[in-house]
């Protein structure tokens, strides 16, 4: 829980350190070229293209209503731009919808980081009551009734006996998620081309590591990687740190973890409003002086939060192209779509 | 109003007439090759990028959740396999959502044809509650708050001084639609491959034309050119014809509209379960079988509507690649998502 706070230093706005490469590279990481490797889930693609088929298949929810891409949208930032997602029955979530872009480089998923990798996140939503409301057995009857989802499971996982399993269901769509990497000017700046990032993002980055943003907010994601109460060094008003959500002590059960998130990761951020795990903040303005006062303790001025939103700009990545899937069709024993909330 | 029927005659399963293409050419149609022309509404690239983009964004919706691609989903057979669809605040649909795919042959839009085209029909559900839910001057402000909006706009239609307009929206969405074209094994074999249909899908093309299907199910689109009232010769029970539903007579005032629809297109009718304007009925032999009873007066036997469904899956055609759109992201002016439902 120890974070080391840089003491704020006087500010040149128009001064690029000239070792600002290197610096960068000491702490942020560029993404690779390739697919990333997950654990025990060996990547191929078929198991990404039947993963993309699942990702986009509004039948894995009790209603036919809700896909993964409902909110985690992969034409808006990979989130919906809701303060929480609407679900089942138009209940509200609890939470912001984080991105699935780039998410498989995160150490864990959910606010609370309270699932260790993509495949335990994938079955959390389709279970819950408020969100997807449907149960693993019913959506492996469902993909069973269709013949050409049983042949993708068979050509994803042809080692295996039983092939249309829950456990592959979220294996499938972890491959595809794993795919989700957006190559953004900040890598080629890290990658060698000096002239990717504008000179105000430049500064922007200078100024992010200087202040000591980037202590916590590092790595290949730019965040993602640590946990941090929020208000480290203030607390944030009731309504962006709404009481009754305790974070990652409910994951824990341990004191120090009240109010702990897993820190954000700023990959695309400028696509993502609104911010924080309560969503109440819409102006990414606003969010980086709410980091400044309640994580850093200090008031940043103006012209210096433009500088740090020109940097999360550099962030803003190239998202891959994806052909929309043609989804096999029903059958007579495919389970129908079932709306009501339970228990009205 | 009026209809020929044809009288049953006896029926040799196993027999195909040496002239079924040429009858099938005197009432059928295959698709073009090329994106069909539509009135007032010159098609162009940039007007069908720009249609793709906003059929595909949920924020023309009042919530930010629902786009024209969620009841008319291109995965799925353009459109949602629900009874009637679920809108703004979960709330159902009244009709049975129409296949997008291919719409752009049909008379008019909607099942009682109260659209006189695309660009028409998709100015309805934008505007309805319980579809999405929104106005015409919130949907332009959403478009003009964010600047690749404006510029697609500006794209598609150069020659106009004022470009983001609501009839320009349902002109962009009208031009993508258009190329919603699905050839299928049945236009193969118009083109002249004889052995693009099975021997059974040919017997069921034959027993379509010989039982009467065919004459109001023709056209290019093997149905949508005509209106027709549901119970022509025998009343559907009120389960598939809700009696308070009247179809066309709600448009027209004539009372010999009473329970008349336009006639439902078939093609890709084998992944647009279920069926009906009521969405009551989920298989399609049982479908087939009601529409001997109530619109020709024959019991059909098994055999024939096992043959009827064989030329039905002729129907079912290949879906054009769609890359999935990345959205312009939202601005400070952009209006925030409306989800409770108004009144409530």
């Amino acid at each position: 829980m120890a974070v080391t706070l840089l003491a704020p230093t006087a500010f040149a706005a128009d001064s690029i350190p000239t070792d600002l490469r290197d610096s960068a590279l000491a702490t942020f990481r560029a993404l690779p070229s390739t697919t990333p490797t997950v654990a025990n889930n060996p990547i191929t693609p078929e198991k990404i293209a039947l993963g993309k088929a699942l990702f986009f298949d509004p039948r894995v929810s009790a209603s036919g209503v809700l896909s993964c891409n409902s909110c985690h949208n992969l034409a808006t930032g990979g989130d919906d731009n809701h303060e929480t997602s609407i679900g089942h029955g138009w209940q509200k979530g609890q939470r912001n919808a984080p991105t699935v872009l780039n998410a498989v480089f995160n150490i864990a998923q959910f606010w609370d980081g309270r699932a260790a990798d993509l495949k335990a996140q994938a079955k959390g939503p389709v279970q819950a009551g408020i969100e997807m409301a449907n149960t693993p057995g019913q959506v492996i009857a469902t993909l069973k009734s269709m013949p050409q989802y049983v042949e993708w499971f068979d050509a994803a996982f042809p080692a295996e006996a039983d092939r249309v399993t829950f456990d592959n269901f979220a294996k499938a769509i972890e491959a595809f998620e794993a795919t989700l990497v957006t190559p953004a000017p900040f890598d080629s700046f890290l990658n060698g081309d000096e002239v990717a990032m504008t000179s105000e993002q430049k500064q922007g980055l200078a100024l992010f590591m200087d202040k000591g943003c980037s202590s916590c907010h590092a790595g290949i994601n730019v965040g993602g990687q640590a946990y941090f109460p929020f208000g480290l060094v203030e607390q944030p008003s009731a309504v962006v740190l709404p009481e009754k959500d305790k974070g990652r002590f409910a994951v824990t059960n341990a004191a120090d973890d009240y109010y702990v998130f897993r820190v954000a990761p700023l990959r695309n951020v400028a696509l993502t409003a609104p911010y924080f795990h309560s969503g109440k903040v819409w102006d990414l303005k606003q969010a980086v002086a709410i980091m400044g006062t309640t994580q850093l303790g200090v008031v940043l001025a103006d012209e210096e939060v433009d500088l740090l939103v020109a940097f999360l700009n550099s962030l803003t990545g190239e998202a891959p192209e994806v052909a929309y899937p043609i989804l096999p069709s029903e059958t007579a024993t495919t389970p129908r779509p079932v709306t009501q909330i339970s228990g009205k």
